[in-house]
């Protein structure tokens, strides 16, 4: 790990305006000036993503990817001049290249694509006769010699994967100033974490609170990069993203995360039938629907099985669930968006005593119930009423002392 | 030359709104039934470039070229995706290029940067795949892989160019009809020539004309390339620029052009120096001036220069003058800003006897002075009053039947 080189990432709301692009080249001098070199990501300016997104239906209601990644990697491109521009304006040698110029090589798909190298060698040698790099995020080239992007947060991933190839840490900037252990807007008292584990910040992740894309997560975990992320242009401490060995104590709890995208399906058979398991679960899985919190009842020769999935793939799973009925005409499916999972993440809560009685006591005592509940390594998940969530996310929370 | 193959370019005027980029997709359309392929160069959407620009202002007073090319760029970027997505919507199969996704190499300064390669294999491969490429005007990549821009006229270079490679002919769609014996402004009666050759066409730009850059003539003299010009998105039939071979008759007079974009130099020294002649076209050289409408006279051991050169040289001319003045203390300089040039270009003008005595004659005969004359292959160009420019340009266009 390089000591004196990091990868700093700004994101749109970051970069809104000309005075934020100079406030930052402003703050990326008073690095340089300390002999550090940089490399610097930043995403689209603002809403310009949209507006080029609104533009598109304007032209065609059904574009192709391959228009769309092109039209869209000119938004980072304008922020990558820009920045170049004021710290020129400040005496910083400072070198902006696109994904393509900055060598990210990505998979064929134009849309949605993913990083498959970076040549470090040719970034390390533009970081010897350059004080800053500044590299557009969320972009690349594939084979075919197309400019492609990189899906959601995909900026995130360019700086994570910068950091990986040149060995240093990644420090992501945005308007949150770091990682609550509950979204301050449920719980206000929530505290910023001052550090935390990969796999803890995964589970977060996954569970809804999105501050950081699981992908960039990933990324830092199998090549070991330090990630922080900050409030960008503000003095306040963020939080970093360590491996677990990193961390003197593990926290018993670290986090709460409440995700109210989600749809519990209940399926009821009235008579055993070892053909439907398998029924089911593969055509769930052709349908690409991924599954989550699942119990399994049997008895008196009657199937029932209750799972979790999430909201956006309601349409698939509807026309899952109507193959099912056709199939098995007793079937019983009901698909339920009342609930909402409450997570609790710790990486060492599974070495505490007590902790799912704690979470039973905590939110029976209290008059609610829990429907389903499922536990990982590092976390544990509570279905509840969605009205409740809220509630119990703060009861939880005061509980474990986030 | 082949006729299943065309370039089009639409300058940033005909494509300033989504709707006249629909309007052009429409008309390519009824090009590509036809069973055409195209090559369409188009430039950034209307006034795009000029809003980049001033966005640098408020970053940069002195902004690096390459920071500028690699802001500019985007533009065309983003036309070329939007044409490619109004393409699609009617079916089209079109691939946009950037510059340096077309393989277009240039040499290696950032701005006002020179094509220095296209690979036509890979284009003519493309083109065996899609019916239409939309290739980014003004752009290209160096060898640094760094974006450039081709200064002024750019897009109509690439345009040129790129018809060169594939041997095809170029239309040049812009906001004026096609070519004018003289400028509409100054004679309302001007009539359009339906057929130029390449070198009255360069006396028509060089002599202020500005409808085509001297460089994409210069391209299509050297490649044999016909030019068309004729207005965006109008039935009205426009002007061919094409190889003199191709003329059947030659024009005697096939155009008058205005500049009064000229400074006269007068340079006066009491008694004979021969090193005074060479000094003063060698530092003119130096300083990057360049002379046109030269007289000479000596006369009793006297050394009388007149000549013009282009406003834009001014402050270096001052320079030029000074130092003479200094070297040489009898010498007497004058810089007179208040002439025009009034040139009459036609192919055929040498060969017919008696163009000047008539051009004398109706300058003459109506009580204006002509101060300085000189002819040239295919011109005759005249310095006059500024107050009598338009006056005499339009006398000579009834002279002549323009």
């Amino acid at each position: 790990m390089k000591s004196n080189l990091a990868v700093l990432k700004y994101g749109g709301s970051s970069v809104s305006s000309f005075d934020k692009i100079k406030d930052i080249a402003t703050y990326v001098k008073t690095r340089v000036d300390e002999q550090e070199k940089l490399v610097i990501v930043v995403s689209a300016m603002g809403d310009t993503t949209d507006i080029l997104l609104n533009n598109i239906q304007q032209l065609n209601k059904n574009p192709d990817d391959e228009h769309v990644a092109l039209l869209l990697s000119t938004g980072e491109q304008q922020s990558i001049s820009y920045l170049a521009m004021a710290l020129a304006d400040l005496g910083i040698k400072a070198k902006p290249l696109t994904g393509a110029q900055a060598t990210i090589k990505t998979t064929a798909q134009t849309m949605k694509s993913r990083i498959s190298s970076i040549d470090e060698d040719y970034l390390n040698g533009l970081l010897e006769v350059n004080d800053v790099l500044i590299v557009a995020g969320f972009q690349g080239m594939n084979e075919y010699k197309q400019i492609t992007t990189l899906g959601r947060g995909g900026s995130d991933t360019t700086a994570t994967a910068l950091a990986a190839v040149l060995e240093c840490h990644c420090e992501i900037y945005t308007d949150v100033a770091g990682i609550f252990s509950i979204d301050p807007r449920i719980y206000p008292d929530a505290k910023k974490i001052d550090m935390i584990s990969y796999e803890e910040m995964m589970e977060m992740s996954f569970l809804g609170a999105n501050i950081i894309e699981t992908r960039s997560i990933k990324i830092a975990i199998n090549n070991n990069v330090p990630l922080y992320i900050a409030k960008a242009l503000s003095k306040e401490k963020g939080t970093w993203i360590v491996s677990e060995k990193k961390l003197l104590e593990k926290n018993i709890a670290t986090g709460i995360a409440v995700d109210d995208e989600v749809i519990q399906v209940d399926i009821n058979h009235p008579g055993y039938s070892s053909e439907l398991v398998t029924d089911v679960f593969t055509l769930l899985e052709k349908n690409d629907i991924s599954i989550d919190l699942i119990s399994q009842i049997e008895d008196e020769g009657k199937n029932h099985y209750s799972f979790t999935t999430k909201s956006e793939d309601k349409n698939r799973l509807t026309k899952c669930a109507m193959a099912l009925q056709e199939k098995y005409p007793d079937i019983e499916i009901s698909l339920n968006e009342d609930y909402v999972k409450v997570s609790i993440i710790g990486a060492g809560m599974m070495e505490a005593p007590g902790v799912i009685s704690k979470i039973y006591k905590t939110i029976i005592e209290n008059n609610m119930r829990i429907y389903q509940i499922s536990t990982s390594g590092i976390s544990i998940s509570c279905l509840v009423d969605e009205v409740n969530g809220g509630t119990i996310a703060r009861l939880l929370s005061k509980e474990f002392d986030l």
